[in-house]
């Protein structure tokens, strides 16, 4: 399979990529670059507040994929089940203020206490159904996103395509639902192509990144891509078989490396790596 | 489901999770403690040298339930590929002269430069393959044990059981084959109780120790069972359900706390916690 060049106008660049900016320096970093999509981070968004988020969106010509992360409704207690619900019921109106497409959901992992996946499983099932009135009514799109395994306990229960896709059957409402694929988070995967291509229509995000052979933490050690081992390019041929045909959002957690650079580099090794690595 | 208690005599622990012995310590430690089952991490073996290692277990009425680890075999030159077959031919005969029952086989995982599992996959299929022969020869089972996925580029690219009784059903040869289960490394997994009922007479072991919340290191940060977020009890059930009968096998790699403790109080941990959480 031949996967052809990424054009600039298909390259994403999510806020948390930049961590060390603060909301309006990462936009202006992108946008000084030539890439003018990007995902909003909740922290930074919260931050500089939503009336001058949208000024510096609307001023950098950006436009927003989605709002990260959604989600997290695993609670057991109700008290902290209807705060998450109403939590993302406000996030979804940022999402919709935002201009962005989706709001990306991950379900949350196990609550403390905890031990069995299943009733966290049901848990999350419950509170993201109470969410598809909201995202119906506001337009935006919610999309699900498996995690790595390894942040399982603390993240998402959530952990593989397959598993995804059974709860969006779950939910029933693909208008609503669908998914964001991280190439970090499955890149593992040796049923992914065909995980991908049952996904077909419901595939909303691609990210991206790399993981690196000595990977040194469970969170925050992802690499740039061509730095690892994950094939991105096959990937994306396979999310593109399926039928996307949306951005590649680049989403670099790294604590020990990009997030310690100026950020005009890392926007230009991103730039430099999409000609063989995106 | 009701599962009962975990009887000493089905109570396994792994010289790994003593690294801080060397052979005849871990070994002299376990039978103090009434502890008459084990296996043999391979670079002890090597320390100490085969006829001693047989003296050590002897003289400690001492079952060996495996030698680990073997396999490894994703390498792609021809030269690495055939040293790695060698080593397991050397290890199946190890194994015979321990009283194993099994060599515990992990793929390994994709060999430097290769980003395409399916390449490394086939490669350590072909290599397990050509195992077949010298394990029946010898009488030793190969205990396939699919590893995390967090360790998938460095260790194995067989991450879910899903994917291990595929390979399984490739190598077709279930008198030599079977599954190695340790619950850190599946435990994530929404379809296990169902993979562990596929799986059946092919359960050979169960590795167990905990998934710790905060886990700090992809390999060697593994938990005392009951310390984190794992349902050991709850696994061996689906174990016990799919007809496995066999010990309980404690297995922690915790370089930054257990390898630091004295032996004993290790060993004298373990089987406090057998009570509750095995």
């Amino acid at each position: 399979m031949t996967v052809s060049e990424l054009p600039l106008d298909r390259l994403s660049i999510h806020q948390a990529t930049l961590m060390q900016c603060d909301f309006r320096e990462s936009i202006e970093c992108f946008a000084r670059h030539g890439v003018h999509q990007t995902a909003i981070w909740r922290d930074k968004l919260e931050q500089i507040g939503l009336d001058e988020a949208v000024q510096v969106l609307q001023g950098n010509d950006m436009k927003v994929n989605a709002l990260c992360p959604g989600g997290l409704v695993t609670a057991v207690d109700d008290k902290s089940f209807n705060a998450a619900l109403d939590m993302n019921r406000r996030w979804i109106d940022q999402s919709a203020a935002l201009g962005a497409d989706s709001l990306v959901i991950i379900t949350g992992g196990l609550p403390d206490g905890e031990t069995n996946l299943t009733v966290a499983h049901d848990r999350a099932l419950e509170g993201l159904s109470r969410l598809i009135d909201p995202a119906r009514a506001a337009g935006i799109r919610l999309a699900l996103e498996p995690l790595h395994p390894m942040v399982c306990g603390g993240r998402s229960v959530i952990s593989t395509v397959a598993d995804a896709l059974d709860m969006l059957d779950d939910l029933g409402a693909d208008d609503v639902f669908g998914l964001a694929i991280d190439s970090y988070a499955v890149w593992w995967d040796l049923t992914l192509p065909y995980q991908l291509a049952r996904a077909g229509s419901r595939l909303l995000h691609f990210h991206t990144s790399d993981w690196l052979r000595d990977t040194k933490d469970v969170r925050f050690d992802r690499g740039m891509p061509g730095d690892g081992v994950t094939d991105n390019r096959q990937i994306r041929g396979w999310m593109e078989q399926a039928g996307f045909a949306g951005p590649v959002e680049i989403e670099i957690f790294s604590e020990r490396d990009w997030w310690q650079r100026p950020p005009d580099e890392v926007v230009e090794t991103i730039l430099e790596r999409r000609e063989a690595w995106l």
